[in-house]
């Protein structure tokens, strides 16, 4: 089971704000950008979790901006999976500048799973046992090792 | 019958970009909210209409800006109705400086009328007199007379 | 030194998402509304310190999403002084449901002063002791007592 | 002069809305993504333009629905110039789904070019001739011929 090896972005005009900074809210679009993306990779599109009657709302997020990000700026966003659950999933996230290599932002987001008609909790390890499986593979790969 | 007296707003921070104006693509949003503070002011709140299964989608809007927007300057946003046939619905914008009354903006949107659960256009003439007849007068009341 | 009464605010069609949800990162946006709106209520626009060469960038911001929010759905969002320093200045949220006063969401942002030319910190103690103290008093009336 | 091939994007979750379609609003800000990839792939991006003293800010905009977008849904969309002048500068855009081709959205938006400090109209023809003759190669690869 491969590695994600992280989500690139260069941030848009629309994103940018008059400090000529890339606004603060808008990194949490990105986070949701690239755990999308991660999932892709991993083989679990967003929309066949959706199709499968699964919506995963976020419970949390938080983000810590430790350098700002201007326009021109492009950046490696490297997702890592903090917990999985079965009923509970939580991400974190690195923000990367892709030039110097420097750490920009850090943060997570923290998630369960819902089925959509009844907008009750799921359990995937209950519910979806192969989704479960290949999930908790996948997410062994891409765990944040401190 | 009475005639909206328009909605006014002041722009947000993160509605900014770089060049220290109000980015090109919030102005859409404005006008929504405009149109939508209109219908709650005509008593058709849109969340009503989405409960009776009718939903209004958007078929094409343009947007001319005269003089660009600042943070911290407050405007009133008009709404005209340019056209109401039961099964289309036409909106005109202006927005105003709240100060010195100059037009910076003016727009157009163009909304046919759908049944959420097929998809389907909707003659509201036929399919709901009650609200053809309220959203005619309304719309008498809130014409653009040039 | 009067107490602010909170931010009223209903959301917007163009910030749900396909969940039928008020999409989460809105709600950073949501925030900012608030704490520009407070500083309005204590006599400090925000641009009036960008006049005076002062920003006031997010270091790090988080938010706890206890229920949804749906469109349709007004709400109150308090605004409460965490801490401030002179040099560093945090803001904690909460969000109420209008009609049955239950907490729908919680949050927190932190933020410093810079210089706007240098983008160096500014210690408003020191640059601008006027502000400062009209400050420290407008935020022990906003305090968070818990 | 090569031709610009066109932008790919996927939407965004966080630009789908509760009528689970992408909201109208962020067509406008694909178009300028579309555009300033554009310019990226003819040489000019647009942040060398910002770092000469150039702006481009938006005149008018105008967007025409004819199918709705959904998440998960690729998109190409192709840019074309529909006029250049020296001082003005139009584009025309189209977007095409990527599996079946079919042409969902078209629009257009006007530009002129302003000098950031004194926020007057550019001639590139008289102020910057190297790059107004780039400028019109590129253009003329790139137009709109119906």
């Amino acid at each position: 089971m491969s590695t994600y090896p992280g989500y690139t972005r260069k941030p848009h005009y629309y994103e940018t704000d008059q400090m000529a900074i890339i606004h603060h809210a808008n990194y949490i679009r990105w986070f949701e950008e690239a755990r999308v993306d991660m999932l892709d990779f991993l083989g679990f599109p967003y929309e066949k979790m959706e199709e499968l009657g699964i919506i995963v709302p976020v419970l949390s997020v938080n983000c810590e901006y430790k350098e700002m990000i201007r326009y021109g700026q492009a950046v490696l966003i490297k997702v890592y999976i903090a917990n999985y659950t079965g009923t509970r999933l939580n991400f974190q996230y690195e923000i990367i500048d892709q030039k110097n290599q420097r750490l920009l932002t850090t943060g997570e987001s923290k998630h369960c799973f819902l089925a959509k008609e009844t907008q009750r909790l799921i359990n995937l390890k209950k519910s979806f046992p192969t989704i479960h499986e290949l999930f908790e593979k996948c997410f062994l790969a891409n765990q944040k090792i401190n």
